[in-house]
């Protein structure tokens, strides 16, 4: 959403170009060398910190709106985003610190006078993993804001925003060991520890030395290069880079780690 | 949906007491005795068989909405439901068999006179699995029909519901590996032989001997007992049963087999 008038007419006339009813939030979670953060905006209707968030076209798939979404709001695009849960507690959209005054300075409706957006929603939670420090943020007219938090100084989200995080952060921990991931959050040539760190980090705890690396291996997903990298007196460490082809695989057929 | 005219208030009336746009369906898998099935209800307005499936109450939370849509259709109450995906193509409402003129007579909507029925649809799908020799089915007005189908023998389903058989089947067989099952698909005390044929049975597929269960009782989630069972001369194989402290905890926190 681009400005005031592009605005005012998704007040007043979207519920004929997108589905009512219903909205995608998305938890971007970004990685980069042993740091977690989330991608957070701040809406300017809102005085407080949410997930990106939006409608779903009448033409679009779920996923292709949460895509749109998250690329309008926030800049950052190409994400491999997957659904996690649906939210749609009666009393989940509680806007307590709703600016009625803005709202009505924009929209021009008072006197119980209703836009298609103030009814029961029902929102759909996607989540991605990508490499914060490659991303490019920006704003719209709607976000005011956008920022990666680190993952243990999150603020306080509005809505059910922090129900949302809990539960991707939750359902990401138990896909982990099931589809492969790394292959945009490591560099093209990696060594075992760094993919047993983006693993620790991601879980958000210590793991066996070998043991995911190891399966990873015995599936084929990584290949071990000639290649090693030198990092200090007889310290050489193999690199191994992802097969893409079983990676792709993988991601389709689900694996089972452990 | 009891008659007639409850049917004909939902038509016309029902977007003020259900959230409109937003639909749920459920795959209600059924175990007894190696045998699995699938609960289907053929819909008195759709000529062939779908998931029960309804609309959310204004109050109610979905997962609130998910049980009492699976009982009001089926009869089969107490499940314990639990989302899996959310279906929200723009074509996966086709309704290729509606019969119109059998609507047309019901509603009395014709001249393009729409029901906030016949507009987009968002479906949340739940499943959940029971033992499907303790259920009594029944019908309303609305399912003319209700029968367990053997997993390997189902119809094609009407609208996206293949797919979403499809989907459930792939999550319920992901979280096995990270949630307790069986306490209510086997008899309270149970050999090991019994709980490693549900597994099977579920993942469809043949299972190390002792895998599954080792991990079960390394966990706790199972209790050994000193009773055993006899089934032939020299075979009188332990018998177990859950620890339900220990099980109630592993759902609510996940657990990691394999």
């Amino acid at each position: 959403m681009k400005n005031e008038a592009e605005f005012r007419d998704f007040l007043l006339n979207g519920h004929l170009y997108y589905v009512p009813h219903v909205s995608i939030d998305c938890a971007i979670f970004g990685y980069h060398d042993q740091q977690l953060k989330l991608l957070l905006i701040r809406n300017r209707f809102v005085n407080g910190w949410c997930l990106p968030g939006g409608y779903i076209l009448r033409t679009e798939t779920l996923g292709q709106a949460a895509s749109r979404i998250v690329r309008e709001r926030t800049g950052v695009d190409n994400l491999f985003l997957q659904q996690f849960k649906t939210f749609g507690d009666p009393d989940r959209a509680q806007i307590s610190k709703f600016d009625e005054a803005r709202w009505f300075e924009l929209t021009g409706l008072r006197d119980g006078k209703k836009s298609w957006l103030i009814d029961q929603t029902i929102s759909v939670g996607f989540y991605a993993i990508t490499d914060f420090s490659k991303t490019v943020l920006h704003t719209d007219f709607i976000s005011a804001e956008t920022a990666w938090f680190d993952i243990d100084r999150l603020p306080r989200l509005e809505f059910d925003h922090d129900a949302m995080v809990k539960e991707a952060m939750h359902t990401l921990r138990l896909q982990l060991y099931h589809y492969p991931i790394g292959y945009n959050l490591l560099p093209a040539k990696f060594t075992l520890t760094e993919i047993r760190a983006l693993y620790e980090t991601l879980l958000g705890k210590k793991l066996d030395v070998s043991n995911f690396p190891k399966k990873l291996i015995a599936l084929g997903l990584l290949n071990k290069l000639s290649e090693k990298r030198s990092i200090g007196a007889h310290r050489s460490p193999h690199l191994y880079s992802f097969n893409k082809t079983r990676y792709n695989q993988a991601l389709k057929e689900g694996i089972v780690l452990s």
